[in-house]
């Protein structure tokens, strides 16, 4: 990268206050530029940073109104932050990664096809009848199984692993070592305590537009016909569990090492946090959260914010614990009650005390 | 599978009522079945469906009996659940993964043996002095160390890693991904902060029958001779982690992101749920039950049922947590009667609340 | 390891006690050892073993005084689990990985360099621009992505993922399917529900004499020029999950299944116990300790002992729970109370009860 602060105030549709001709070479935050770099400033409790940046240019709010003298240029744009990640994705694009064609070895089965412009890394395997997409990018030791669909400009990083029957849709993004299509645990207990395995026929289907992070896990649904479904536009981070027949919808994020046990739904919009647990054939309602480490046993209802294991309402919650922080004094303060009205003389409650509570 | 009612009613030892001559070429669930497939009834609660389902037949217990019309066939059967699964099970083996032979490009080293009717997918590696059993099934990618060995009928799915040494009995099924045989979590700390790493020189003994999910993680035992041991039936979901010296019992199951803390050893017949943490050295007796995201501090007695972080009995857990939901309430209660009881004249009290709790 | 009981007295700066010429060829546990082997005693709780142990010698305190006879020799010593350890490790050189040299196939790009005496195993690929130090061992399916720098004496298990542009010291083990350098989770939610993908341009930088577990995994920084960053000394174990732009300080021990999320700052030498989570944005400081399953929202102070999700000062939680477990029976009493003083005649307290709490 390597343009003037006009030229990328002109690209971003912004204004510039100062000199515009110096040139960029590299994006930072603003209490770390240099100068032949550009910052932004989004958030009031970073302006100090906008007097002492050595950034040449920060990418500031139309209105921004600059308390003291500042050094650098500044470029004027409705919102700063969406211009700066604008510019990071131009950036992304310029250094990211351009491989194309077939690294060797590598292999490929029988009736299986790939589109226009792609990448098969060494030691990536594809089985028989898969179809690849155009622009996919399959990283060195992929696995592909037979019979398995993969959407345009999707991209599999190394030693992604996806078992036969797997669909995935266009644009999706899955980390390094995750594996979609495990069979779901399903176990029939028998009479001498064995387990007998309850075959899983089904399969994984992911809609466009996902991303999913690095070792996470996404078992295949039970029943032929039947898919564990990731709809449109979610987002999953890195370690997660998903179990056979579970169903996520549009546009949910899920962040790391979350489990969400069988035939569970989750709706559309949820933000779910690391380390939450969800237990098996549960509702979770559109747009429901969920903080850290929550346990979640009963279905939701639409928008709740749920805390705590097993969960409560997010506010309950903390109201709650704020006492239970306080119950050895809560304790204390209940026996010394009890001391003052044990020793009181009072004939009257011999008779109301004496029932069941 | 195409199959009538009829021929299927007689493999499964049950009685037709209706047209037993339909074909039959797929299994599904009684509220999705269409015309050509099966589906079973067995929790009441699914009742409804039968009435309305568009399957082509039905299994039920033997005694069923229709409040209202029926436009499907039924096969009466002791358990229809079972059933349906015997059912499953032949449909499995007639659709699922029949390749054999070898690959290439696929590695192994010295004085490695193998079976009979095995298949070895490209890209999968086996050290030197590596024992395979028959009908042994080696997927794309996996990782079989030196001095290894795997018995019959065992399958390894892609990028399975069997560190060196490691020994898998018969009959076993290991997910994608999962590491076998990696170091123990040892190390002595040092007097200048550092920690010097304990080596860890055993190994991992997985006996026969035992399923091992997604991406879990399984270290071998400190000493040289001693083994992790994962015992006859165990079926381990994904993400789960086993430490070194960690022995599990027969049939135990465990479900997916627990933990287990090294040199613990958990009974047979144990259920553990997801997300649940184990700490190190202890006991957990056999027919122990523990529910989701509990955190086990102490050594277990036989049978119990336990919950919570740190776990109580479930009921005893729960009993506690109904009043955690009120502590704001309770709180409040306790301050209006100290302030009643405060309100009270009392000279007698005086002496009885000046004193230690 | 064939070695008389005087020459390994010998190697650890040992006195005899009891007969010096036995040979031995194994070490093992006190309470298990056999003839031929040798074990230590350290800690007072297992000296009965040393009374019947079947062990031809055992290390122990210089000034161990035995209360009964003993039939194996003794080797007196300051510190017998250092000095058996320090044997461990002697043993584990003498039956390690010896492997050097290529195995085939195996890929390496254009312009990228391996040290002396490494070892690069089948289906390992290196990407261009890589620089691999000395006596480097790259296990089978091992991927290291472009422009990646791997210190001398490095270990990088069977299928270990290094992305593009990561950084490792000297003196680490990375353990088998751990992503290092995957993206961080970035993405700003649109105003119709979507989420856009942050670009994560950052790397990862893991410095010398590092541990990490299998199937861990650690995102890249999100801005180019800006390291997810691991220091010296620090062990990580298996399942672990380190979000971008995170900080780990020296000598600082994570056990299994623990997460921290984005741009957290862990001081130096704390002791992280497995399934903790701990949220973005935070400052851990130096020596702070967190018990199995915690949950930290806010920084700490140095020195700090936490336990409890959310977290609480560890006997703080303890003392709490202890009520807690009694919430039902402080209920009951609570009640009992109430009744007790409504019972009462007190016109005393109608005001005072009469307002806000």
């Amino acid at each position: 990268m390597e343009f003037s602060i006009s030229q990328i105030a002109a690209m971003l549709g912004g204004e510039v206050t100062g000199d515009g001709s110096e040139k960029i070479n590299m994006l930072a935050k603003i209490q770390d530029a240099k100068k032949g770099q550009i910052a932004f400033l989004s958030n009031p409790k970073y302006e100090q940073f906008i007097y002492t940046t050595n950034a040449s240019a920060v990418i500031v709010k139309k209105d921004f109104q600059a308390k003291r003298d500042i050094s650098c240029a500044l470029i004027r744009v409705d919102d700063p932050y969406l211009s700066f990640t604008a510019l990071l994705e131009e950036y992304h694009k310029l250094i990211s990664f351009q491989k194309t064609g077939i690294e060797q070895p590598s292999f490929i089965g029988e009736n299986s096809t790939t589109g226009s412009n792609i990448y098969r890394g060494a030691f990536s395997y594809i089985g028989n009848n898969v179809k690849i997409g155009n622009n996919v990018k399959i990283y060195p030791q992929v696995y592909i199984g037979d019979n398995t669909v993969v959407g345009d400009n999707t991209i599999l990083h190394p030693n992604v692993k996806l078992y036969a029957g797997t669909r995935i849709g266009a644009n999706c993004v899955i980390h390094g070592g995750t594996v979609i299509g495990s069979d779901g645990f399903g176990f029939a207990p028998q009479e001498d305590g064995t387990y007998k395995t309850i075959p899983q026929l089904g399969n994984v289907l992911i809609e466009d537009n996902v991303t999913i992070g690095a070792n996470t896990t996404i078992d295949c649904a039970t029943l032929f016909g039947d898919s564990t479904t990731i709809r449109k536009g979610v987002k999953m981070d890195n370690l997660i569990q998903i179990a056979h027949n579970v169903e996520i919808g549009n546009n949910t994020v899920i962040a790391a090492q979350t489990g969400i046990s069988g035939s569970t739904k989750i709706g559309e919009n949820c933000v779910i946090a690391g380390q939450v647990g969800i237990a098996g054939h549960l509702v979770i309602a559109n747009n429901t959260s969920v903080g850290a480490q929550s346990g979640i046993g009963k279905s939701t209802e639409e928008g709740q914010k749920l805390f705590g294991s097993p969960v409560l309402d997010v506010k309950a919650f903390f109201r709650s614990y704020a006492v239970f922080k306080q119950l050895p004094d809560l304790n204390y303060r209940l026996r010394q009650l009890e001391k003052k009205v044990d020793g009181l003389p009072n004939p009257v409650i011999e008779s109301s005390s004496n029932g069941a509570d």
